[in-house]
This record gives structure tokens, C-alpha cells and sequence, in this order.
């Protein structure tokens, strides 16, 4: 196998912070720079990991924390092993929608199982496939509530939880990006759309001018 | 809450060793003795085990090995949530056809995951609900084949392995029950199915004995 020259880019922070928005943005604007990427969001078109989130988010089922935890990284676990190992493997730049901190964040902080325990399960469910770059969009709360009320759609299983819930996930996005602040880039989600994407590019300016760093697409 | 007076006691082996055939047995066995117990096995009807266990089982779906364990686990942390502590709380005996143990040889040994990892992955999900004993029932690989041909269902997605997996499963169990031998009694799952039974009563008769023993039923 040759040495990979891709990287996997992560978008992380709260339900509403702006995370599907930058993706998108950040796509446009590799391109725009020559760099091809794949995006994908969590369960990410993989059959069996699209089942299985399919029943997390299910509000009429009775999840228990430590079976949510399990899923979610069962999901992951899939992913990995599906798509982006070999995507990687390819030397392709992957953009992607919530990783192994989201679940860190949610079931480790919000849910309260520790987020000692949440890794060690992921860890076994990732099998080494960890991101290059983590672009944690930090929002306060409520204001990410408030951005989603405005979008209108039904909520799932875990949206519907209450205040303090999500003041246990942002505090612990907060814990991990001062863990690893090599991999995290913090971002302010509270600014113009425009300033957050000129933000993300900054934060990954490093990987796009490295000697690892893939051809230009076409 | 007061202290409880139950038991979990499981009944492990491979494909075909005849643990359903056991369980059946042992309950009718202990009913006459005037002891009640719930029978159950993996999902045990609690229907997010069922969802997760009907995908493992389909033989359409790519199933990573890790996402195989952790959704095992999924299963269990459900099962333990809503079903095994509460009946244990309320000092009920349980018959339960598969557990942890299950996961250890098979995705531990048959898989090749290890033993330590899918243990770990099962700590978090049962979260302390642990059997007070554990029968297995012993059989050569090949016997167990040929018994569930005899029985000319539909096999599922892990029947489907082949001879070397089910050798490394036959290994897992024997290290388990070597490692604790406390917890484990082996039987002879080659012994006509009077004397298996005789041989699982022996195997818990100090569990029936002893103080912590619940009242007869009725
Ligand atoms: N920087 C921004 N400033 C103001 N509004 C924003 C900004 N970014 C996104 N929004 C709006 O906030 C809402 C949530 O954005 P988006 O769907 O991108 O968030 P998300 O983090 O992907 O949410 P989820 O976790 O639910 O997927 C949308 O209505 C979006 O248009
Ligand atoms: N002691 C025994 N001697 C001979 N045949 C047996 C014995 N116990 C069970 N059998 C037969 O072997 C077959 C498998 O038994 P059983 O279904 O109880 O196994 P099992 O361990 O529950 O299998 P599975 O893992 O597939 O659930 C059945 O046809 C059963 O009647
Ligand atoms: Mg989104
Ligand atoms: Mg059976």
C-alpha cells in the first residue's frame, strides 16, 4: 500500500452551530483552491450504519445511555471500515460531519458515562482512524437552540433534551480541544457565516500547504 | 433498595452444544424444586435488542467485525438496563441462554478482536451485572455442526462461519472458564440430555442452598 497523503478534517460543536453550513462552505472553497474533497456526514450512505442511527434517533424507542454510546460507535465503526479507510487509503481529503468527539461530547459529557469511557469504546471502534484537523464551532447553547427553532424541522431523540444537557456537551468540547490542541481549531460559531469559513480555512492552512498534501483535482 | 436475593446464572457453549435445550429443562427442573425463574435469552425481549439483533443477524448486511461487537454490546446494555437489573433488584433468579461470555469467544476469539477488548466493551455496556454462575456446555465443534444441520433451519449471518472460526470460539470458551473457575462449571454437552441436566443442578446447588436463596414460589 502507498503512503496515504489525504486527511480526514473534522466539524464538530453543538446541534445548530453552524456545522452543515461550513461544510458546505469549505468544500466550495477547497475546490475553488483546486482540492477535491469528499463530504460526508455521519451515518455517511453506509447501509448498516444508516440502520443503526436510524434507531438512536427514533423518539419512540427506550435507548439507555450505555446502548447509545454502543451504537453510535458501532456506527462509526462501520463507517471506518466502509469508507473512509479506503477513501484514506486513496490519499482522499475527507470533510466530515461529527466524529468520534461528538459522541466523546454527548454520551461522555452530556449523558454523564465519562469521557474516559466513551474513548475507550471508540478507540476500539475506530481502530486508528483519527482526524488530521478537528474545527470545533464553539456556540453558546442557547443560541444554537435558538438557530435550529428557526429552522422548523422535528426534532429527534437527542435534540429534545433540556438546557443543562447541553451545557454538560459544550463543556466537555471545551475540555477536549484544550486536551488536544494540536488537532482542535476553535472556532467562534457566533460570527457572520463568512468570517467562521475564513476561520476554518486558517485553522487548516497548515495541511493544504504541507508536502503531504494532495495534486490539485482535474 | 433492598438487598437482592436473586441470581443470574448463564448457559453458554457453541452453536448446537444444546444450551436452549438446558434452559428449558433446568427451568422445568427447578419449578418442581419450587423455585421460579425467568427464562430468558438474548435480545430477551426487549425490543431495542431485538432491532439490533435483527440487523446482526442479516446475511445482506456488511457488518464490520468491531461494529459486530459493539452492537452486541448495544444489545446487552439494553437488556441489563430494562430487564436483567430490575428483576435482580426485586430478588428474581434468571436462566439466561447467552450473555457476555458469548461476546468474549466469539468476537473475542472467533473474530480474533481479543478477549481484553470485547471484555472492556462489555464492561461499560452491563455496567456491573454480572452472572453468579455460568454453565457451559462443552462440545466439540463438529458435534455442534452436525446437531444444528439435524435441525434443518435457515442458518444465519455467524452459523454461516466456517470450521477455523468455530475452533477459535471452542478455544475462547475453555480459556474463560479456565480463568474463572469460580463463576464456570463445563459440562459435557456430549452426554445424553438427562445427564446434562443432572451435571447443570449439580452446578448450582450451592447457589440453591445457601442463605441467599430466595423463598419457594407460590
Ligand atoms: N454563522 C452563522 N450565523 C448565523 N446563522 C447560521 C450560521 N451558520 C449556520 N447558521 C444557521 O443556523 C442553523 C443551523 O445551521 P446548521 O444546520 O449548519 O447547523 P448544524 O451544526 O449542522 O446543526 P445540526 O447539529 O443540527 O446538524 C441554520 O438555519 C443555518 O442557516
Ligand atoms: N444432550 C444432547 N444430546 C443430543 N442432542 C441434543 C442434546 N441437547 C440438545 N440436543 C439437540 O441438538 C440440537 C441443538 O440443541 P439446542 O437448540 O438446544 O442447542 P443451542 O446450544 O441452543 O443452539 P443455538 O446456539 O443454535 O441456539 C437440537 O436438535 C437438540 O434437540
Ligand atoms: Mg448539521
Ligand atoms: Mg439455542
Amino acid at each position: 500500500m502507498s503512503p496515504s497523503t489525504g486527511a480526514l478534517i473534522t466539524i464538530e460543536g453543538l446541534d445548530g452551530a453552524g456545522k452543515t453550513t461550513l461544510a458546505v462552505a469549505l468544500e466550495a472553497a477547497l475546490a475553488d483552491r483546486g482540492i477535491e474533497v469528499v463530504r460526508l456526514r455521519e451515518p455517511g450512505g453506509v447501509v448498516l450504519s444508516e440502520r443503526i442511527r436510524a434507531l438512536v434517533a427514533d423518539p419512540r424507542l427506550e435507548v439507555d445511555p450505555r446502548a447509545e454510546a454502543l451504537l453510535f460507535a458501532a456506527a462509526r465503526a462501520q463507517l471506518c471500515a466502509e469508507r473512509l479507510r479506503p477513501l484514506l487509503a486513496a490519499g482522499r481529503w475527507i470533510l466530515l460531519d461529527r466524529f468520534v468527539d461528538s459522541s466523546l461530547a454527548y454520551q461522555g459529557g452530556g449523558r454523564e458515562l465519562g469521557i474516559d469511557a466513551v474513548a475507550a469504546i471508540n478507540d476500539l471502534a475506530t481502530a486508528g482512524c483519527r482526524p488530521d484537523r478537528t474545527l470545533l464551532l464553539r456556540l453558546d447553547p442557547a443560541a444554537g437552540r435558538a438557530r435550529l427553532m428557526g429552522r422548523g424541522e422535528e426534532q429527534d431523540r437527542m435534540e429534545r433534551e433540556r438546557e443543562p444537557f447541553f451545557a454538560r456537551v459544550a463543556a466537555a468540547y471545551d475540555a477536549l480541544a484544550a486536551a488536544e490542541p494540536e488537532r482542535f481549531r476553535v472556532l467562534d460559531a457566533g460570527a457572520a457565516p463568512d468570517a467562521v469559513l475564513a476561520a476554518a480555512l486558517a485553522g487548516i492552512d497548515d495541511l493544504l500547504s504541507s508536502p503531504e498534501a494532495g495534486p490539485p483535482a482535474g
